[in-house]
């Protein structure tokens, strides 16, 4: 093993101490007393390394290699946060991989032309409060007071308590979002199987997909399951193991990047001898193409509209999450694709499935991401692993990018 | 409305009070205050209308019309327990009947050949405890002081402690079961809209439906909704919609009287946004032909495991019920059905869909039932409900029944 894939893994696992769960895994939850200890463990961290560092009002840590020209800025990093029991390496790993590109550019390189910041954000997962992406959001400056007054976690905490507690508060929200940041470029694990499966260690991400999510209630006629003849029956488990069918068939029909997900279903009364009369049932539909997804919609939703029609019972469809695709900036994706060339990195170019800070940025500031393996696929889970070696090769990718974009 | 349709209904409400619950309909468990109190109304009813009545040692109420031939015994009733807001007329009305037909038989033919009992038992349901036909099992001797030495009630109270403080205990089970019994005759509720469907006002039954009861537990494997393309995935809701889909689509070609159900899913994590690592259904299947069960099973056996191989997922599947169909005596089916032909009854010959004390005395005393529509097929809930002049019309049948076996 060598020096850089000892150094990521090393401190991914001291990072995964802050918030390690006696249930397993790591829990880092916005403004938990955990989060708290990270935070000023990483800015201790980023000042040992000879950066400075220093937080923004809500709680997003910022360590910079100050360039020659300071009115521009080269962003990477990611959140800190982490879902309940999840892993050590989602979210950790782009600041761990942020802090160790801006040593070894330092090192080698010295004084860039602009800035290099690492940015170790303050939440994305939306574990601890009904909000997602309060790090990003707050950078950029989309994130009002207003979203988070009133919520509260599971116990009952508010959110404003838990920040003003953990030292922060809230932005001043009549200065305008920071304007020098030039490019963004966060690294993560995929999340998924198709890189391990493909043999490769490093992704490329061009564009995040748009979701649309889902709830289907199919309304038939709960009978007895014994003295109800089949052709007296409006069973809705029957029309909807049907839509379920079909709707999944239809989606590998039309294959990659499409993907259909029917996550979740609930049967009403749910009793072995009674034939159901209501099923419940999810869609998530997701693409890297806005009209795909709309297009696809219109023909589940022709599909269901048609079964129900043929089982006589009634199906209504509630569309609550329908997010546009986010592509990544073109040239900041061809020069990362540029650079992983010339250095002899095991490369793919691809999509992401899952939903990443760098949605938040791309639509102000030219963003790119780079993937590294999970094993399995597994990711929000204790066994969320990526070997040191492909650890190390997105460290790789991403100091190649970070010079193409910081001293060039 | 004549007399006896008002009879019947009045009765039926003034027995429903005993056990009216707050939350809706009726809940009569088994030794409960209700269920004690309905009893000794019961006996003073039976008594007021001039006929010997007695407990047997468990609870089972007897109401007797002596005959000349004190050895032979023709025996009407149902079960005075009902389920948890269940309705008035389910169990209820079968006792209600047999006293109004005792009455009326004796008022109009006086004293028969044979002894004509009425029988108010126990319990059926399973409700309180997780043991059903308490009653009917322990007429005809099935019924072991073992089976229910060590149940206990949802609040803990153990069987015998509630017998026992219900003021019965347990039959000498040295004692040989009655051998007096010539026929059973039970009227009941349909608890199905085969009649209201068919416009008949009766149902002579001729079979019991057998029924097998599996769950089936697809294992896939659970994915991220979004970074897992479809070709990658085991998606267990995926294959078990299928399956569902097709064993249902199977049994309705099939056609009467083979029903087939699947009243119960649970899907495992049952996220909207993971791709289900496993999913658990149940299936009901009932036929009156045991072979036509068998084969039936063999056949959706066969399908569930070929849609398990093209998935690539494991189905486990179990069988937990298995009872066999109870036929009728075919000659007191054929009685009731001639002198519902004589009287002038609006009948139609039918199997039952659901299980009733009848199929416990089946294979011990030539038995046969006699149903009345239920509106709506509605059963086991506060809106079970029937027509006075559809009860009156069982009552009838049920006269003509009773006389032809009893008088002749």
């Amino acid at each position: 093993m060598d020096d850089l894939q000892r150094e990521v893994a090393e401190r991914l696992d001291w990072l995964g101490e802050f918030g390690k769960d006696p249930k397993g895994g790591v829990s880092r939850l916005l403004y938990s007393k955990e989060w708290t200890e990270a935070q000023h463990a990483l800015k201790a961290w980023i000042e040992q390394e000879g950066l400075e560092a220093q937080f923004d009002e809500i709680g997003n840590l910022f360590g910079v290699l100050k360039g020659k020209d300071t009115g521009e800025t080269v962003l990477t990093g990611s959140h800190v946060d982490t879902v309940i029991n999840g892993g050590r390496y989602d979210g950790a790993y782009g600041i761990v991989a942020g802090i160790l590109a801006l040593k070894y550019l330092k090192e080698k390189y010295g004084q860039p032309l602009r800035n290099i910041e690492v940015v170790s954000m303050a939440e994305e997962e939306g574990s601890r409060f009904p909000y997602t992406f309060w790090g990003s959001k707050n950078i950029v400056g989309l994130a009002k007071r207003e979203d988070v007054e009133n919520i509260r976690d599971f116990e009952g905490t508010s959110f404003v308590e838990a920040m003003k507690s953990s030292g922060f508060d809230f932005r001043d929200e009549s200065k305008e979002a920071r304007k020098d940041i030039k490019a963004f470029v966060e690294v993560h694990v995929e999340q998924g199987s198709v890189l391990e499966t493909e043999k490769k260690s490093v992704g490329v991400v061009h564009s995040i997909v748009g979701q649309r999510r889902f709830t289907v209630e199919v309304v038939g006629e709960a009978n007895h399951a014994g003295t109800t003849p089949m052709g007296y029956r409006k069973d809705a488990v029957y029309a909807a193991s049907q839509m379920i069918f079909e709707l999944i068939k239809m989606a590998r029909e039309v294959g990659d990047p499409l993907v259909t997900t029917v996550g979740k279903i609930e049967v009403q009364p749910n009793i072995v001898n009674v034939v159901p009369g209501k099923a419940i049932f999810t869609i998530d539909v997701r693409h890297t193409d806005k009209e795909a997804i709309v297009s696809f919609t219109d023909q589940i939703t022709a599909k269901i509209n048609e079964v129900s029609k043929e089982h006589g019972v009634e199906a209504a469809i509630d569309m609550w999450m329908d997010a546009d695709p986010v592509p990544m900036d073109p040239q900041v994706v061809e020069l990362i694709e540029k650079q992983c060339k010339e250095n002899g990195l095991n490369y793919k170019l691809m999509h992401s499935g899952a939903g990443h800070d760098s949605q938040i940025f791309a639509p102000h500031v030219p963003t790119a991401m780079l993937f590294v393996p999970s094993l399995k696929g597994i990711s929000h889970n204790p066994a969320e692993y990526t070997e040191p070696e492909d650890l190390a090769e997105g460290v790789k990718g991403l100091i190649g990018a970070l010079y193409e974009l910081g001293y060039k």
